[in-house]
């Protein structure tokens, strides 16, 4: 299929999926979905997601990871293989492609090939997933900024490229993506950096997901909350004052991930 | 119809309209407008959307600044009442409903009234502005953060509550929504804290609208090139390193609002 150099070249669409929920996917996902001549993803967009895909136009570059290229290397590789071969192809990415998702490096490959290219922005679970729970990102009287951040990185290292000193000192609230492993030494960090050991702090489990659910502490305690309730990746932490909404309106909310939250009260 | 107190009470869904494409509205918003009783909004969604909905189930709550509440009150308190009276209610909000938008107000309102309600997270133009003028919020090499702000304090305020120093010292990518107006302020405040002259800064005006249009430069010059490309409200402002993507990508992007760009080069 590749050796058709008479094909027009095809596009790609770099997709994000949204935080998991098939109806969170856009309008536009949804069309480009069935449209499309092959669908590359890796696990990220969720089985829920995935499964509305027909399988013999899905390929797995998740399992690709062996052989002489890096999964990315591949990645690259094979969309602009796929393109050339005349194909229109959507590359689905979880949550929004531009959100710690490589989509940039995916996008300048793209470019230095010649290979035709459209964004569709997806939403991402660093926003909905605190939202789906209750809790809104920014707040007129205690939030005025939100800074997204990745928890993959050790804080402990010399290197990091995360200044958790600067991010406590916005004031704003802090939403950390891929953040339950580290939750120990960024909230220390952040202590350290002088933030209130009382600041409410949320965990947010698969956003959005059919199995979604919340766990609420502080600064202080929120790694024992952790421990305690058993939150896995992947999963949202959301630290600031806008984290404690939750409690007072969880109540009334009426998701339809909500009654598998931690929280609900009795009725 | 408020006065009709046998109806069971309907369900209230705060829903982001996304950034103004119609096609970036989610799945779950598209059946919730065609299925809602009534659709309260303000001026934000964007013309585009507000015509798929039909004109007898719209309340445009914009308008109803005058009497005796203030436009949030005059929301917050017919919220409550359409809902009472039995009424499932969209509340459309422009982009996602926590991210500036005043959501958090309206959600707490609803939990105070005992109302049930629903959250719908919609895309946010600070990331689909960027993301569909080709340029990702993050990247691996140059941005692993990224904060958002709005533009509309005034940062030479004693009392602002957005802290540009520490907003400078993360290192991150800054993404300042409805910021045209001040941009002279808070770039001066962010070469102030020590950001670089020559940091790379875009405008994205009415992002995903037909009309959409960007412009470049970096953080010296930026203010003179929002003048001479009439760049107006609404509009998005990214700075970073992250903003210079664009230039290396452009020629091959194909968003359908890639043609309207102040950067599309002669081919």
């Amino acid at each position: 299929m590749s050796d058709d150099s008479s094909a027009a070249v095809g596009t790609v669409f770099l997709v994000g999926s949204g935080p998991g929920d098939p109806e969170l996917l856009t309008v536009k996902a949804r069309r480009l979905l069935d449209e499309a001549d092959v669908v590359l993803h890796d696990k990220l967009p969720g089985p829920e997601i995935l499964d509305t895909v027909p399988e013999e136009k899905r390929e797995d570059v998740g399992k690709r990871a062996g052989g002489e290229w890096t999964p990315q290397e591949y990645t690259n590789r094979r969309l602009v293989e796929l393109a050339r071969a005349g194909n229109d192809v959507v590359r689905l990415k979880g949550g929004d492609p531009f959100v710690f998702g490589r989509g940039g490096e995916e996008m300048e490959h793209l470019a230095s090939e010649e290979i035709p290219f459209e964004v569709v922005p997806g939403i991402t679970s660093a926003i909905a997933g605190p939202g789906t729970a209750g809790i809104p990102v920014t707040h007129r009287d205690h939030a005025s900024s939100v800074s997204f951040v990745t928890g993959h990185e050790d804080p402990t290292k010399e290197e990091s490229a995360v200044d958790w000193n600067a991010l406590a000192a916005t004031g704003g609230t802090l939403v950390v993506l891929m953040g339950v492993g580290k939750l120990p030494d960024y909230t220390a960090a952040l202590r350290d950096a002088g933030m209130a050991p009382d600041t409410p702090v949320a965990l947010v489990e698969r956003a959005t997901w059919p199995e979604m659910r919340v766990a609420s502490g502080t600064l202080d305690d929120i790694v024992d909350v952790r421990d305690s309730e058993g939150i896995e990746p992947p999963a949202i932490t959301v630290i600031g004052e806008v984290a404690a909404t939750r409690a007072r309106v969880v109540e009334f909310l009426r998701n339809r991930t909500g009654a598998a939250s931690t929280e609900v009260p009795e009725q």
